[in-house]
């Protein structure tokens, strides 16, 4: 894509897999002129010189956001609020402020309250990652044919809205838009409680004493080896995804947990026909989510081209 | 591989993904010289034929397996006995009958009983599959890298057992020995409470009335659509699992529930360390499952290589 860009400067604030895929998806798309980068850790940043991710890199995330027109904050969620008091007064008027979080309604109301009159402020999620994490883990393709959700506050400016689904476009993404106790709730189930189950299962398997920890490795085909993809996801990220969407994340386990016992239940009890309604209506939202092209219909993810 | 074959003839009793994989392993590894092939549905037994799988097809069961030095129960555990008592009078002397099936205990008492003096029985369960079935989805390099387990019983024939295990060797993979009570606990952690727990969120996600299931689909991306493949395995086969693995399952699920609960308290009343703490130490258990060749080190199952 050639043109003029839609933003002179981005800055991102935190250069992981999300910050490191949009970093290098903006810059092959022309999507922004410079881009300037802050973290917190003096190691990441130089990995991310290395890797020429950027233009400008500074430890200072305030320096960072200075003259650019779009900041996007690409920490842990639990890590928002302090990073918007550090950057408010820095930020410069007409920008837009955005995020990357797993959570919504949390950085509306410790983001919202820091920022300046004059700045476009929209949360967004952008629903794409891998189990990698860290600069080296990002790519331009990240995005490419992903949603990505924008949570616009009441009043937004809509000639930044559209700007900022102008932007995700660009990185491949379609956009869509919903208020942000709605996505906190539809995250719950479709990300968190996964997420959740699987570092459970993991941990519940690395507990036992009468099945050992090899044994769980090389038998690990069967079945448990597709939990262990989501279960070796960065642990602050998820920390603080738990500690920040909580009330949804108890709705969605109690009710996981409720179809559980009914499940353990039939299985005590011998009840093969609630097992097999169970097991039969499963099949038919994995053909859906492959026609709707958020999943390979390879058998095995796939896998075995790769053997 | 040429040579003299293993077996001069291998009876296969059903012909869904497992037996259909063994067929063409063995007729391509020279494993066998004929391949008799029988299942119960016409509709099955014909397309067997179309695709070429074997040498002789049969409705009835007994046909099958006169004359053949090699029997493999490819059906669900739930109807191993029925099959058992069909073929028993036909089966010739000194030939060895194994199975597939996913539980052992419950396949040693059901189809030990019924094993004519002279035939050597051994059940075995090779641990590898996809999530598609019937005789369309099998295919030779199935087995390849993938452990296969045999539980002899007590005073096994030596060579029977070795011949068994050279059989499966040529098919690919490794072969272990363990006694079927130990069998059927290591695979309610590694295989049966996985796919449960795959079952019952994809059953969880469903039934909610304030997401719909478009939304499911759409953002699937963000770690639902992993445990879809899992929950879109064979209803039967699953079924039959859960009603002959009882036991180890409800321990499983007992050791599982409890560790949901410990991590729901922790989130209800924000304990990051404790949630911090499983979230790392899960980590390990898949860096260990891709140095032992089980999984792919691809992100994402490598999904991304195929978009």
């Amino acid at each position: 894509m050639t043109g003029t860009p839609l933003f002179e400067r981005m800055a991102l604030i935190g250069i992981g897999l999300i910050g490191s895929s949009l970093a290098q998806a903006a810059r092959e798309r022309g999507l922004v002129g410079e881009i300037a980068i802050s973290t917190r850790s003096p190691e990441t940043l130089r990995r991310a010189e290395e890797l020429n991710l950027g233009d400008i890199y500074c430890l200072d995330a305030a320096v960072a956001v200075e003259d650019a027109d779009l900041v996007i904050l690409c920490v842990p969620v639990g890590a928002n609020e302090a990073v918007a008091k550090w950057i408010a007064p820095a930020l410069k008027k007409g920008a837009i402020l955005t995020d990357v979080g797993s959570t919504k309604g949390s950085v509306m109301e410790q983001v919202n309250p820091h920022v300046p009159d004059g700045v476009h402020f929209i949360p967004g999620h952008p629903i794409a990652g891998t189990e990698q994490s860290g600069p080296d883990a990002g790519f331009a393709s990240l995005f490419d044919q992903r949603w990505c959700i924008l949570t616009p506050p009441a009043g937004v400016n809509e000639q930044a809205l559209e700007k900022l689904a102008a932007f995700w476009r660009g990185c491949g993404s379609d956009v869509d838009q919903m208020d942000a106790k709605h996505h906190d709730l539809v995250l719950a189930i479709v990300s968190h409680l996964p997420h959740l189950i699987a570092y459970n299962i993991v941990g519940t398997a690395d507990d036992l004493e009468t099945v050992t920890k090899s044994e769980v490795i090389k038998y690990s085909a069967s079945g448990f080896r597709d939990f262990t993809r989501l279960a070796a996801s960065d642990p602050t990220m998820w920390r603080d995804v738990c500690l920040n969407n909580r009330d949804a994340i108890l709705e969605m386990l109690s009710r996981f947990s409720e179809d559980l016992s009914a499940m353990q239940r039939a299985i005590r009890w011998g009840d093969g026909e609630m097992l097999f309604d169970l097991f039969t209506r499963t099949r038919g939202i994995r053909r859906s989510i492959i026609e709707a092209g958020q999943e390979t219909d390879a058998p095995d993810f796939g896998r075995h081209a790769k053997d």
